[in-house]
Formats: structure tokens, C-alpha cells, sequence
């Protein structure tokens, strides 16, 4: 396409007549036209002129299959640095982006969050057909490249090595392209309304990502939202087994739908149908009563919720954690606390660079938090609420506007964006919370807080037979559903408490994202079930 | 019930009259039955004589509802030693066996794998009544028992704290079990024909096992199996964590049938149909084309195989891996051999006494491995297999006994329990699956085998899209059902190979068991959904 600012008098002539403008655009026009079938023709090409003395210097090579195992040493682009000045290193990276430019070539070459400037110059060694093919290269194909670090002028603020550039020796690809992409990367990497290019500049859908996952997923910043996932899932295991838990696997495929029935998935089993399970809740505590005494689980949950909003997936990765107490369910919340800590501060040391990644394309406050986290009664989080204009009852539960807005709230008086909040009304809670011993309106139940956003509900169980009845009862449940679940409790089990986690709300809401689709690998939601 | 041996004559004067045995047999049911009321008389016994001078010192108390946070420190029963001599200790732990002996109550206490022997003496702080309750508290109950530690002048044999007992001074019921168990944990712990019984104690069969999981897993061998099976995940991601992999996970909720659509589970997805995953293949694929280089996955996996084997399962974890390689895909072979030794290493150094417990009851040969693991061909396989007498051709695949066979082979060849076999015929492997670029007939994929049973199948994979798509015809697959995997490469992909684990497996194969239902918390097969 003709450049946008065609119509500008680049001579500063004064102002261009139509005619001459009209030519101009034609000739423009014409000249893409014609890069465009150059570029198609090179990347055509290993057929390669007779005479061409750089012949041997770049190409298609045949696929890597295996035959040979050379000694040739790849480097990566992140090590690029100018303490590797004059020393001539082979890469494998992407075509990020070519730029002809008379009898030279620049290209940038990616690896991951990780991009680098190359150069080719028609010279000795290098022939005019080498720079051609070079340059008509599809981008996001696969090259291996030689070339020698050269330290630069001034720092190429386009790319992540900014001291050093690769004057390029040979280039040759190891997977094509297709030449059209269904979206571009850098596009896909632009802050919204990017300001230094004037908020004019595209962006890429949600859909059209989604779609496109796999590209979508190369840009920098999705390379660094997902390696701050895996370092969530790592955290919150080391902190847990650090404290003696047990890791457990429990299974998806379960006979009866728990909770209810209500939002949960039916599967074909043989000759009889089964569900998916919506939380490993039950297995978790029959893993109690079996004496692990503490353990957690990571896993996927389902939930058939027809829920389209920012926050919600049909399938999920659960973070799920049991104990058995002593004496005191607040020795559970201790661990919980003591464990989301553990995260926060680790994301927060070891993932320094992907978070100041992300925040370049997505910008956030830095995420706060306390230590010990801070602990607030629900009734406290109700007078805050009163405090601030909203009208509702000791009793009520919290709507998500009122979460997210006492999420504030907490923010302006204590400086956190993390917080726990403890004894909900026993009326909004599940038949198997145990009931507050002083007062009997409330339960020894909590909720954890993200940046005023819901991650983690919890409860210290009922672990009587009997009271379990009894409170099922009192929710009109029938006894006959639940008689599994009952009798595990009915061989001994020690007071235990836990609560469940969500992965992906974990990665968003400390990263200031603003949709859980941004933290899901191939996210499904009741509208999506593809890639 | 009368004891067995009752028509034994124990005096040992001569055969007993008929009427006599009668009359014997008589009174030994009503003793029976007497024990039985007494003991059900004292379970319920809150109702304390009122002349009790021991009446605060034993008991039912409330539920533990988290009214107060004492002091009171609980302490392990493993690190009750003869180091804690004539300290008086808190623990809470099972009432795993009780028995009276005049004025005397016997207990074993049971804490995981950890037991301890505690008695009560009738003196002037402990009454009649204290001890005729504790012989009375069902089995499996969780109690709170405050003792003072005593060096034994003879080792407890039965239990794990061979050199103390504890002396019981109170002694209160937190959970009670039912006094009648489906199955007794001492059955369920001994191994098959024990040899001290004379073979002739009873066991328990696996589905009463399965019914009543949360007893059985109580044993001292399941709590090792389990807490192991954790150890091999935690292994196997510390293992590839340190060599630059990235933790992803992927959905199982999938649009398309992978692999062909046999053996997979439909789920009904809002007003359509979807099915779950069989392995995580394609997702890690594209993961590796989405540029993340190194990625593993543990997660659940499907397959509604109609298989009841030792060794087929419904669902479980799979352990996946892929990863992109420079040159040659003995690069993966390498990484997932350093890997395989560094979980062998890993559980024979950090689950030693798991190890242990486990083959009390049991017994297998410890697990042999070789550092870096051996690597055969398949045609060096199929050579020593001919060698042995079986008639196979060069490019027929293993069938089950021929692996088991060759596993044998190895081993005494060899002396190892884990091999790699590499090269597989092209004719045995999926269409994705590389060919050998050096002999057409064979392939660039591996199998490799814990005590003569595979536990990883893998492959490089094709990464050209032309190329698979000439493979896939080949296989006379319908291309358009394979659309979207095969489009997963055209935007550019690394040469890359990988492969999947079965955690069940690697955990059944190195503690030498023989059914995969031991080390599946709560297994699913064709037959079985529950618990």
C-alpha cells in the first residue's frame, strides 16, 4: 500500500497538483506491486542464478529430519550483547520484520519476548540475489542466520538487544511462512491507542486473536503472561509443600453432579452417563479423611455456566487446597495467607522482566500487598460499605460491584490489593460451613481478595456426619444426594478447612488485566471451543 | 463370634463331651455379646459416673467448631523417640487398635505410617471406668491423648516407635468412626499368604478396597504409594523446569475427535457437542509453533477404552512434554532420558522409607537404572528377541508379551529396568510422525520401558505442513478432519519432538506393582465411577 503521507510535499515546494498526485499514488501503487511479486519470486527461489558467487551463503535447505547432527552451535538472541562484539554467532529466530533499502536489507529476527537488528549489504561476499532473497522472506518463517556482532551508534529502540546489531554472512530458512497473515504481530503487541504513533495504529480484536491463537500467542507480551502462569503454578506448590502438603490428583469423570446438578456438564460414559466435576471439593476432603492431612491439587474444573463476562471460562485450572486443623480454622487461613504471600512475593522477584513486559502493552499499578495480609471481618467490610453510601443488610451478600468497590475502599485505608475477609453471614454460604460457634448468623468461612475482584472462597467444613445432616436439612437438600458425601465423614475426620483458587483470575488480576481470555492458553467459554 | 479353635480341648485331657463343646460354645457367644453391648455402652458414654475421681480426664468433648485457640502444642507420633523420655506429650492420631487386659487398656495410636503403643493403668489418677472406656472407643476414631513418653525395656515389634510407649494420662474422642468397619486397616495392610500368619490372615479383595476407599487408603502402604505418586510429578516438572521449560496447560474440552474419534468421551456442550481430550498432542504442538520452545503439561487425560486390564485406566494424569531441537531429535531423546534418571534418582534418594514401606507389603526388586539410560534400536530389539525364539518380522510392531519378554532380555543383558527403544518401524506410528531420512521403512520415534511395560511413546514430529499432509493421505486420513492440526503449521514451525507419560504408570512400574488401580487415588475404568 502507498505510504499514508504520499500526499505530503516531501520537497517542501509548495502544495502538489492533482495530477502530479494522482501520478505519484500510480507510481507507489506499481512499486508494491511489483515488491510484492519479487517477494513472491524469492521466496520461491532455491533456485538461485549460475553465477551468483554468494550461491552458497542462503537458501531453503532441506527440512531438518535428522540426518546429521553438526556441530554448529545456536545462540540466543537474549545473550546478545556488546561483550560478544566482532565474534561471529549462528541464531535461529523468526523473521519478525524485512525492509529493502537499495543494496541493503534489515531485518529483525525474534525469539520470544527477545528481538535483534540484522543488516546485509551487497559487497564481496554478499551478491545482489542474496539481499533479494533476503528481503522476500515471509515473515514469522524460521531462519537460521550467521553473522558477526557489531556494536552500534545509537540504540535501536525498536528491538530488546538495542547496543548491538548482526551484520548477516548467511540466511537460511528452516520453516516458511505463508506470506499473508491473518494478523500482524506487531499489531497484536500494540498498546491500545498507542500515543507515539498518534492512537491511530491498529490493534487485533479478541476474536481475531483467538482465532489466530497461535500468532497471537507470539507476541511478547502473551510469551510473558504465560511463563508468569507457570511460575503461579510453581509458586503456590513450592509454598504449600514447603509447609508438608501432599500433592493429589483427583478425577474429572464423577457419577454424581455435586452442588446440585446446576451448571455441571453430562458425558457419555460407556453405557450410562457421568458429569464433569465443578471442583475436586469432595475429593479434596475424602483425601482428609484418608489421613493426607494437608494436600492441594492442580487441575482442570468445569462449569456449564452460559456466563459471557470478562471473568468467566466453561473449563478452568483449579488451584485447590484441604486441611486438617488443630483447633482453629484461622490456622488454615494462616497457611492460605502465608501462601498467597509466598506468590506475590515470588512473581514479583522472579518475573520482574515479563511483568514489566506485559505492562508496556497493558499498563498496571504495581500489585500491593501486606505481610501478614491484612484480615478483615465481614461485618467491618459491611460498616466500610454503609460508611460509603451503600445500603444493605448485616446479612446480605456482597454484589461484585460492592466487592470491587470495598476492593477500593481497602485500598485507600490500607494500602493492599490483597485482603481476606472473614465470617461471612452463614446464610449465603453452602450447607457445609461450619456455622460460627459465638454467633450463629455468621460461619467460619472467608473470601480472598484481588485488586477488589473475588480469587478464593474457603470454609472450615463440617466434619460431623450428623451436624452435616442436620445443616443439609436446613437447606431442604435431600439427604439421598449428598449420602456419599455424608458417609465419608463417618470413619473419623479431623476438623479441616481449604478453599479453591483460579489459575487464570490468579495471573490476571496481579497483572491489572482486564479479561480472563488474556490468561487462558486456548480459553473456553460457552460461545468458544476452538483452537 | 466363638473363637475357631474352641472344640480344641485346651486342658489337654481328652476329647470334650458333645454337650460340653455346646455349653462352651454357648458361653463364649454371650461373652461375645457382652463385650459388644459394653463397648457400645461406653462409645456413647459422655454420661460419666458421678463418683468418677478420673471424670475430667476422658471423654467425648464438643465439636471442634473453633471456639478457642489453647496453647495446647500436638506432636507428631514419628518424633516420639527415646530422645523425649518421661516428657508428657499431646498427640492427636487413630485409634487403630484397642484391647483390655484386666485393669489394663492396650491402644495402638496410628498417625499416617507412624503407630505408637499407649496403655492405661488403673491407679489413683486413672479409674476403672477411664479404662473400660477407652477399650470401648470404635476403632479408627480420632482422639486426643495427653501420655507421658517411657522407654520399653523390649522392642514393640508391631509398631513404628519400637522403644517407647506412651503411659495415658487423658484421653478424648475429637471424631468417632462406626464401630463396624467394611474393612479392617490391619487386613487391608497385610501383605498376600503373610508368612508369620501361616498365609492363613485374611486380605482384602481390590473392589472392597475401591468401595471404601477413604479406609483403605489409610493404610501404612497407601499413604506411601500416594505420597510417592506426588514425588513423581513434582520430579518430573523440577526435572524440566531447570532445562527451560514452560508449564502450560491445555483444554480438555475439545471441538474435534483427535486421533480419528475411537475411544473418545462426547460431552454434551450447551447445544452442541463436544468431546475430552485423549492427550494434550496437538495443544503442545502448537504451543511449540506459538514460539514457547519448551513446554510440559500434567493433566488429566481420556479415553473411553472398553480396557479392563492391569494397566488401562479411564482417566488419568498424563505427564507431557515437547519441546523444538536444533539439528537432530536426539536432543529430546536426551533431555527425556536425563529426565526419567533424574525422577529414578530423586525417589530412591528423597522416598526411601515410602520405598520401604511399601514393599513390606509389597515386595518387589528395587528399581535399576543406567546413567545416561541405555538406548537400543528396535532392530537391536527385535534381534535379541529372535534370538530368544519369537517369530516376528523386522517391521512388526511389539505386541505386549514380546515387550515384557524383551524387557527380561534387557535386564539380563543389561541390567536395567528402563531402556529407550528408538527407530520404530514407520508402518507402527501415527501419519505425524517423522520418517528416518535414512531408511524409509523406519521412523524418528521411540518408545521407552519400565520393567519391560512401555511408559512413554514419542516422536519428532513432522513440521512441514506439505509434508504431513502427504503423510496423512498416505494414511488414507479424510484431510479435511485434520484441517486445523495441519494449519497449526503453515505460520511457521521449529523441528520439534516430544512425548506423554502415563503418572499412574511410572508410579505402578517403579514400585513394581500389578494393578494401575493402586496408584490412582480414586481410579476410573469401564466398570468402575465410583467413589
Amino acid at each position: 500500500m502507498a505510504d499514508a503521507n504520499a500526499n505530503a510535499d516531501p520537497s517542501g515546494e509548495g502544495v502538489i497538483s492533482k495530477k502530479a498526485l494522482k501520478k505519484q499514488q500510480k507510481e507507489a501503487e506499481k512499486a508494491a506491486k511489483k515488491a510484492e511479486r519479487q517477494a513472491q519470486k524469492a521466496s520461491e527461489a532455491d533456485v538461485v542464478e549460475e553465477d551468483d558467487y554468494a550461491k552458497d551463503r542462503y537458501g531453503i535447505p532441506r527440512m531438518v529430519q535428522s540426518h546429521e547432527k553438526p556441530d554448529r552451535k545456536l545462540v540466543k538472541v537474549d545473550t546478545l550483547t556488546s561483550a560478544l562484539a566482532d565474534q561471529t554467532v549462528w541464531i535461529r529466530a523468526r523473521l519478525h520484520t524485512s525492509r529493502g533499502k537499495g543494496k541493503q536489507c534489515f531485518v529483525v529476527l525474534r525469539q520470544q519476548q527477545f528481538t535483534i537488528q540484522g543488516i546485509l549489504n551487497v559487497n564481496d561476499t554478499i551478491s545482489k540475489a542474496m539481499v533479494k532473497f533476503t528481503c522476500g522472506v515471509s515473515k514469522e518463517s524460521i531462519v537460521d542466520v550467521e553473522g558477526t556482532v557489531a556494536v552500534v551508534g545509537q540504540k535501536i529502540e525498536s528491538c530488546t538487544q538495542q547496543d548491538v546489531e548482526l551484520r548477516i554472512q548467511r540466511f537460511y530458512v528452516i520453516s516458511q511462512s505463508l506470506p499473508r497473515l491473518p494478523l500482524q504481530i506487531e499489531d497484536a503487541s500494540r498498546p491500545k491507542g498507542d500515543e507515539e504513533e498518534g492512537g491511530q495504529a491498529p490493534t487485533v480484536n479478541q476474536d481475531t486473536r483467538l482465532d489466530n491463537r497461535i500468532l497471537d500467542l507470539r507476541t511478547p507480551t502473551n510469551q510473558a503472561i504465560f511463563r508468569l502462569e507457570g511460575g503461579v503454578c510453581q509458586l503456590f506448590r513450592e509454598s504449600l509443600r514447603k509447609r508438608d502438603f501432599v500433592e493429589i490428583h483427583t478425577p474429572k469423570i464423577i457419577s454424581a453432579a455435586s452442588e446440585g446438578g446446576a451448571n455441571v456438564f453430562t458425558v457419555s460414559y460407556f453405557k450410562t452417563n457421568a458429569f464433569l466435576a465443578q471442583s475436586p471439593q469432595l475429593y479434596k476432603q475424602m483425601a482428609i479423611s484418608a489421613d493426607f492431612n494437608k494436600v492441594f491439587t492442580v487441575g482442570a474444573v468445569f462449569r456449564a455456566e452460559d456466563s459471557n463476562t470478562h471473568r468467566h471460562l466453561t473449563e478452568f485450572v483449579g488451584l485447590d487446597l484441604e486441611m486438617a486443623f488443630d483447633y482453629h480454622y484461622h490456622e488454615v487461613l494462616d497457611v492460605i495467607g502465608g501462601m498467597f504471600n509466598d506468590i506475590f512475593r515470588g512473581l514479583r522477584d522472579l518475573f520482574a522482566t515479563e511483568i514489566a513486559t506485559v505492562n508496556k502493552q497493558f499498563p498496571a499499578e504495581p500489585f500491593k500487598f501486606l505481610d501478614p495480609p491484612l484480615r478483615l471481618e465481614y461485618l467491618e467490610g459491611v460498616k466500610m460499605l454503609k460508611e460509603a453510601g451503600v445500603e444493605m443488610g448485616e446479612e446480605d451478600d456482597l454484589s461484585t460491584p460492592n466487592e470491587k468497590l470495598l476492593g477500593r475502599l481497602v485500598r485507600a485505608k490500607y494500602d493492599t490489593d490483597f485482603y481476606i475477609l472473614d465470617k461471612y453471614p452463614l446464610a449465603v454460604r453452602p450447607f457445609y460451613t461450619m456455622p460460627d460457634p459465638n454467633n450463629p448468623k455468621y460461619s467460619n468461612s472467608y473470601d480472598m481478595f484481588m485488586r477488589g475482584e473475588e480469587i478464593l472462597s474457603g470454609a472450615q467444613r463440617i466434619h460431623d456426619p450428623e451436624y452435616l445432616s442436620e445443616r443439609a436439612k436446613h437447606h431442604e437438600i435431600d439427604l439421598e444426594t449428598i449420602k456419599s458425601y455424608i458417609d465419608s465423614f463417618r470413619f473419623g475426620a479431623p476438623p479441616h478447612g481449604g478453599g479453591g483458587i483460579g489459575m487464570e483470575r490468579v495471573c490476571m488480576l496481579y497483572l491489572g488485566l482486564d479479561n480472563i481470555r488474556k490468561t487462558s492458553l486456548f480459553p473456553r467459554d460457552p460461545k468458544r471451543l476452538t483452537p
